[in-house]
């Protein structure tokens, strides 16, 4: 039954590295976007780590995740500044020498020369890339991401992260087909906690969610059902929606 | 000079716990909440993480998270339904049992008598609390949250949890002068990288962080300053404003 189970999908940890999130300067935008993206190629996101911009902890988190999933997205901390430091302790993590990338040197000058604007030796920075990665191409402002191994390091720019992970979703494996259904109960999660935990027992490959909204004076709960399985998604929605008309629950079947 | 240092303040870790954050379905409103808080009581935010609704996950991450940081605050999975598992994970994590605790049953029964809705079996459950623990006050739905050890655990409904958080800052302790300074530089950040590098090492107690903003046409950078030192705050942006009017770059000393 392992290949109906949602666990034995790739698996996925982001790593958001920023003072400015954890001292909640700055509110991420980046964890939903990759996960929702993620969630649509077939790829599980396991965990999300929010992480200051300390070298140890960068180096220490990157290998401990590296080692743990799939797939290992940063963001944040690849620009010209003395704080951008994620360049260079993913390259001490996976011990490799960086270089003055040429193809990125390049993709800068020709971003700034069309800028009028100098490449002084702060933007230089930015073609600086760990020996051997691949680079993922930035359509907005040119300095590139990468990959090293299995971590794709992205900007903290949500437009820039966006654009560029856009051009990254041939080089993630995922499985296409998780099939995700909802049901919207206008009752609160207490009315039906009882029979959905028995409707979970009896599908054990369908990942079976109960999210409850409080919208005063309406108050409600969604069922999220996911499994790569459509006919398991369909039987275990039926049932429940069949206990919701037994207990005169009103719900919409979306 | 370590009581300058903005690491010296107490430390704490946010626990998000809920596949549905993990999955994209839900955008998390709380680390910013919690974060932005904690900032002000003076408490530093060092860590996030998001995990799943897995018992082994929940209770390994709560044991290391405690150890590691002076506060732990939970999110999500304390509602009445069987994916709120995050009560017996934590009991489980410091063995301890869970009984049915009195004053919370109590609150719950205030609670949905006024409502004239049956208190069933499901709602019951979240008046069984780790044995020992503090309760924290819910005044939006009566179901507490509770405390145990540095552990403290909230719900994932961000009404509530706000509510909830109100009623908890008195007994956090922190720092409460961290002070933080931000300029706006209307330029991107790699105009100003060299000089603001040389200004960081010269003030090793005050944060210095670099943000840039991309609001084309506009691109800018936010530079911030947090320490608990009023004085070599003062002294760190006079240094920068000298060097933005050096440069002739426009900003706004806020």
């Amino acid at each position: 039954m392992k290949n109906n189970d949602i666990k034995s999908l790739s698996s996925a940890c982001i790593l958001v590295i920023g003072n400015e999130i954890l001292s909640g300067r700055t509110e991420d935008k980046n964890i939903n976007f990759i996960a929702k993206r993620c969630d649509k190629i077939g790829v599980s996101v396991n965990e999300v780590r929010i992480i200051p911009d300390e070298p140890k902890i960068i180096k220490d988190t990157v290998l401990t995740c590296h080692k743990i999933f799939d797939y290992v997205f940063t963001t944040g901390g690849i620009g010209p500044t003395h704080d951008d430091i994620t360049t260079e302790c993913i390259a001490s993590a996976f011990n490799l020498d960086i270089e003055i990338n040429e193809e990125a040197l390049k993709r800068l000058k020709h971003h700034y020369r069309k800028l009028k604007v100098e490449l002084n030796e702060s933007r230089i920075k930015m073609a600086k890339i760990p020996k051997g990665a691949l680079l993922n191409d930035n359509p907005v402002s040119s300095a590139p991401g990468f990959i090293v191994k299995n971590v794709y390091v992205l900007p903290g720019v949500p437009k820039i992260l966006q654009a560029m992970f856009n051009g990254l979703e041939d080089k993630i494996k995922g499985v296409t087909n998780i099939i995700s259904k909802n049901i919207i109960v206008h009752s609160p999660e207490g009315e039906i906690a009882d029979f959905l935990e028995i409707i979970q027992n009896d599908y054990k490959n369908v990942s079976i969610g109960s999210y409850p909204y409080f919208r005063p004076p309406e108050v409600g709960t969604n069922i999220v059902l996911r499994s790569i399985n459509k006919t398991l998604i369909n039987e275990a929605s039926i049932a429940i929606c069949a206990k919701l008309k037994e207990y005169k629950i009103q719900f919409e079947d979306t």
